[in-house]
């Protein structure tokens, strides 16, 4: 075929004449005339043998019974009520043997077609799979997004429906979880988030030492020194204790003390006004601030009220006072305000497969050029052993470099420098394909904004609760044959 | 659906049979023959049955009273002076209930048509979305390229219309500010860009101590080592006064008052031209500019005439000479002349969420990040306070590793690989957006540039205002309908 | 040209007076009514003249005898069963003599079209070379990732032929092989590679100092300090005696005793069960595995049999010692269970080009930035020969940047500026190609999965062979011409 | 419009209704009935009113005259030998006064219909400009690599017509010049890149100290350190006279001088070969090959036999010696074996608007972020001057991060974060898009490769002076109207 396309593109009047001399031979006599038909396709005409349409056994078309049932005796045509763009290229499957597929074309209205013709979806070729695929994947992402913003629609829906003192109740959840059903809401959200914010910088600023005094109840609380030098456990703990023996300044003591009530308040109502406990329990952000609230409690008194902190209430306190660092993560309430940083979520979460990938890469790379490297800077002791080497390997491939540990000898350089090239190949890749994922993710959430609000989708359901007959509208027998 | 089309893969007989079989018994009774109807859209005949036309109700199709305004006795058909093309989509909507849209159409031609056949917009099906979408934000894009260069556009036709002493005070105006609109003006731009760079490096090197002497004057202007020592103020504040009891060499002082000078007439000069002196002000450059100028003279006034300085016009010396920094940002004036510049600029402000989801998830996960690794190397003492180690997780995931501070310890390594990593990724994904929104402007400009160029622009303004009957032509009547 | 067409758009009246004029000269002569035809393609009627036809020397459409075959003298029209869609293109060709393609179309099924109309390939417009190229490189990208899961596929289809004892040692073939051909497959490729970490840790900790002791057998084995003083190889390796004369603790030896034993017997089961043995020990993976092994059990042998170590095999065994390092490549078997990085191999393989251009091309420019840096640091003594600076040139252009070195010369630090963004620019380009080819390879994958995944192929083949009929149904005889 | 579209999409019935009274009121009057035209574009049926047409004057539709030349009495319809699938949107724009373009298609094509239709291209709708310049786009890129290979190909084809000693000389050139020629000449290429590589490592070598040994012929030669005392010239040079009172060892010089000797052969054979000497001269890589020959081969004069150095040329010396330097760009005539690397350098050139607003808006930024830090960390004296802070901003921009200079403040490490985030995005924006233009030249250049190779292009040159009657194939008078 190759060879042939060159041999007619230097001498096309040679192939040319081959092939009148083909042509003379067979096809006088192998087409009879009465195999030749005409399909009117939604008002089109097309025109074919019924030797082409054989060519596919086991299709609407080939089958003789089916295709006669939409035959018009009068015009002596068959006439489909059908897309007749799309027949271009059914059609074409039957003259070639390829069933391509127009490109850009939305693959659920292909879908439909294949369907009515009775062609398997397995028959594509393989060079229109992107069709396809394109489509299914926007699908696969719209579908991903409207179940994260789902709750969000459902209640907003909700909110029109109810009367009462349910009516109350909704409406001061809508006002805590949803900044953007109303301006107080936002007004709210804002305030609140100053709130965590404030948290946050109290409690950085509680580990600065000049923020610090020396407690004077140390001694009255706990005999520490003792605790320190009767107990294994605080052997080299040093620096640890360098903050149990102090304790912040008073005054953001104060600020923690107030702020914390605030958000057992905003908790508590948020709980007792959500509609659904279950899932309520079972989101990330609010088993985080369960947490804070189920440690800051305890300690704040064992701080207060306990006067003697032995060596086993000693490790309890320490345990509870580190999970009060789960505030940190309390800012990730941030995501409740910006879709962007939902969808990013999202996307990260759906691009696993490629993160994954990503990490474990890293992860072997990594190990091998520590290895090499281990090797070849044996003899300037570079690295005290792999581990250490691993460590230089990662700080190296992600092109952070501090500089704590470098190669020194010739052989050592040059594994450096391909560890380095490796590393942006190998990160940047999968990095690629999640950024591309995200890009998807994002420029869907903002077509879903702009044609799929929550005002139209609230409304559609509405309309469809009311006139039942509407939803059918969406779901007419496709496969139906017009006959006249 | 989803079994069905299996099952169809696997035994397209079986399948054949079944619906061969739905046929016969439906539909040679429930379609008669009068329900079968042509329709000619613009010359392109289309076949289909009233049946199909009423599955959308509220349409223009489905509505009888409207379709047999357009309905010919003769030829039994209905016509319509519309776009072919598009029917087809239009109608393969009423066949199968979904409204697909033909791929990279313009989505205002789409409006059009379907504004024209009575179906709303919300009726796209979801995989259509995007192509609504679509060029609505090159549009988008356009309209705010368009705003940015619109005061050039209209002072470039202005210039046109003038006479007399207005001409030349446009003129000036014009020769000042757009360096594109004559040879002399591009000249001008470019020695007073030199000039700007020339006050940039006599800034710079007047911080150099070797480009610095003692002031003589330093004991008759001040008595500073009283201040110094006497006022709270200035104590500690050593490395500031080793710049206030030495002057740069006379020669960069010369020449920082020459550039002075001359940068005051250019923007009087350019203020009285002005056409809009509102717009003047409101600009950032120009404020810069004013703000530099308003401290400037000051300053010069206090280093020559001033004899005492005492500690409370020190102070105010002190901010005025720091506000004379200012002059750095004059660098941005290589925007004036440089669209590149302008249009990133322009993305960038376009891309203000993206930029925010950027900062905002970047300053949560160093936040999250610098906790990890204060807890796990509380131990090692590496960060003195959290602040320190949120400093140290910002130089790891911006991959800059100075090196000032590094964990040491197994689990801190764990959490700066993972670090590095994450700034990788949570860094990459934003800019990726911000890039692709930067490359959509940058590639609008440029068309911009070439089809809807400053003179296409003007000429057609002054044309229309010529013959007003020329600005109709753009405004057909689009919901005329032909009979014949 | 261009000249004219701005003419035309400035008073288009002049020119349509031209055009007038030349028509009412020319055209009315020239095209007698005989020339005018039409032609009927798939149902489509064209309309054009036989000197239009004629434009193109050398085509079916030209080419009298064969253009006659296909006349229906009754109706007066040419007939051909071929796609209008695609005819369209090709009649503009005679119209304008540009053959332009259709956006998007599959350029298999446009080669068969051309082929039928007897234009060459090499016919089409430069502006549409891309049309045939993308689809081909898709095809060329599926063709590779066919190639590469060719095996699994042809094991799974055996799996399902085969009965007794082979059937017996296939199934434990495919059992260790393919994770995906079954739960406890999947299970035990989960153990397997915990197996690999477990080995991977033991080797990294047998390197650490405090899981290391005297070794008390080193006298009785070898007299290592009279080989030390005696020759002349080791002269300086103290670091690497400090790993000869220590051994690790028990229990890693022991763990590292059994890790060897499983793999030695899975290895061998893996090998007699494979059907095609040639394949199998040219496989890489299965290449490092016999390396690891082949040096693995001498080294035990040397360890615990050989009393003495003499200056001879005590080199031998450090080089079996150290290619037992080969066991951190077994990590790449995380490849067998994971798609996505077999693919990411097979991307980066066939952008090999693209590869040897990036290290080529950062091998010569951090050279030259090396002699930059190099002369222009000759006075600060920073680097202390080329060598050395081709090191930091390394380190600055991966923006690694340890800060080992780094200039001090103002010249220096430009050309030091210079590099950094250079490298920025220089490593990203062919890193956006091979990151794009990767997304190519990476997305046609997954429409493979999709589409034509290991179910759908086999079952294919099987099909196949039972109806050989079933064959040549995609190989449709596409250059028949219909006549009736 | 916008309003109304929301109201037509809450209660389509009421619109509906509006419409069909606006209808009745002005349809049935407004048109008459002889208005009503068809018109037959190449086979396919198009029906309009003549009002309709006549919505955009000055064009070929809307002139009568025109118009009536191609009218046909006897069908009554008007006949053009045009492409029916670009009239749609031809008549469309008559229509709905908005001309829209075919998504996809090439603009050449566009062009040319636009043209016959006496439209001129500014009257496009703004959202099809990408259509008209993507193509245009493309094609310039084509053009420029055609441009970039345009010799090599003119070469080839030469080759095919010479006889003689002109032959010789000319299969010497392309031996020489061309690898890709003949296979001797691809082996000729290797070992010659070999040599230049083989000539880098001598020279970096010969810095290596250990690779230098004492000149003993340098008290001969001349007083050095009389020269050292008596000169201000040398004042401080101590590191650039290790290099010159030391020499390398005799066996890289004397392959130094063999490699000086072959690399004069080659460059004066191939300028007597070249066939355009001036083109020859002007090349970069001949020049750098020039350069470094004329500053080889003085300075081994002045080695070997000027007996005193003194001060005068000494420094010619030293000069002579610098530039001999020259030779590390040698290695760029990689690019005349690697397309990629030549592509990678045009596509550089293309953008180097986007490389100047890169490297601009660095500058100016660094600069900036220098200021700001240099202030904030003036207490501290991080910085000595504004300089060394700018120093400081470019290694954190780039996040190459040397750790040699870094913020101590809390200020100025809020600045330096900033500065790296910033960085990332500043120079990320235009490497996107320079990233994109490289790709389009990158698969360009491989379409043309596949399509319009050497062999093509030559072929098609040599027919085309063969029989000069085929270059009109290409140039069919395109505004010819048929009639009959």
């Amino acid at each position: 075929m190759r060879l042939h396309g060159i041999v007619g593109a230097l001498h096309p009047t040679l192939r040319l004449a081959e092939i009148s001399y083909g042509r003379r031979k067979g096809s006088a006599v192998s087409i009879p005339m009465m195999n030749v038909i005409t399909i009117n396709v939604g008002g089109t005409l097309f025109q074919t043998s019924l030797a082409t349409l054989n060519q596919v056994p086991d299709t609407l078309l080939s089958n003789e019974s089916l295709l006669s049932q939409n035959f018009q005796p009068d015009k002596q045509i068959y006439f489909f009520d059908r897309d007749p763009q799309m027949f271009h290229y059914i059609l074409n499957y039957y003259r070639t043997g390829e069933l391509h597929l127009p490109p850009g074309a939305c693959s659920s209205s292909i879908k439909k077609e294949l369907h009515f013709w009775c062609i398997p979806e397995t028959h594509v070729s393989e060079c229109c799979w992107k069709v396809l695929y394109k489509v299914q994947n926007d699908m696969a992402v719209l579908a991903k997004l409207n179940q994260v913003f789902h709750d969000e629609v459902s209640d907003f829906c909700m909110s029109k429906k109810m009367a009462g003192q349910s009516r109350v109740r909704h409406a001061v959840w809508m006002f805590l979880e949803y900044p953007g059903s109303s301006l107080p809401a936002k007004l709210w959200e804002k305030f609140f988030f100053t709130l965590i914010c404030t948290s946050t910088l109290v409690f950085m600023f509680e580990t600065v030492k000049s923020f610090r005094e020396v407690d004077p109840d140390i001694k009255t609380k706990c005999n520490i020194t003792k605790i320190l030098n009767g107990t294994v456990l605080f052997r080299g703990w040093k620096n640890e204790l360098a903050f149990f023996t102090t304790r912040p300044f008073l005054f953001l003591s104060h600020i923690d003390l107030v702020l914390a009530v605030i958000f057992t308040i905003e908790f508590a109502v948020r709980f007792i006004t959500c509609p659904r406990k279950c899932n309520f329990l079972r989101s990330l952000l609010n088993m985080i601030d369960l947490l804070f609230l189920l440690c800051k409690w305890p300690s704040y008194y064992m701080e207060g009220y306990a006067c003697v902190l032995n060596s086993t209430n000693m490790l309890m306190y320490i345990v509870l006072k580190g999970l009060t660092f789960s505030r940190i993560f309390r800012l990730f309430r941030i995501g409740r305000s910006c879709q962007g940083f939902k969808v990013m979520l999202v996307a990260l979460k759906s691009s696993s497969g490629e993160l994954c990938l990503m990490v474990g890469s890293f992860i072997c790379v990594t190990l091998m050029f520590a290895v090499l490297a281990f090797l070849s800077e044996l003899r300037e002791a570079t690295f005290s052993n792999v581990l250490s080497a691993w460590w230089w390997a990662v700080v190296t491939m992600t092109t952070v470099g501090y500089g704590d540990i470098y190669p020194v000898s010739a052989t050592g350089q040059v594994i450096a420098s391909m560890c380095a090239v490796t590393g942006m190949v190998i990160l940047t890749l999968p990095i690629a394909i999640i950024g591309t994922n995200f890009a998807e993710y994002y420029s869907v959430n903002r077509e879903r904004e702009l044609y799929g609000g929550k005002q139209t989708k609230c409304e559609m359901m509405m309309a469809n609760e009311k006139k039942g007959a509407l939803l059918t509208r969406n779901k007419i027998h496709h496969t139906k044959v017009t006959k006249f």
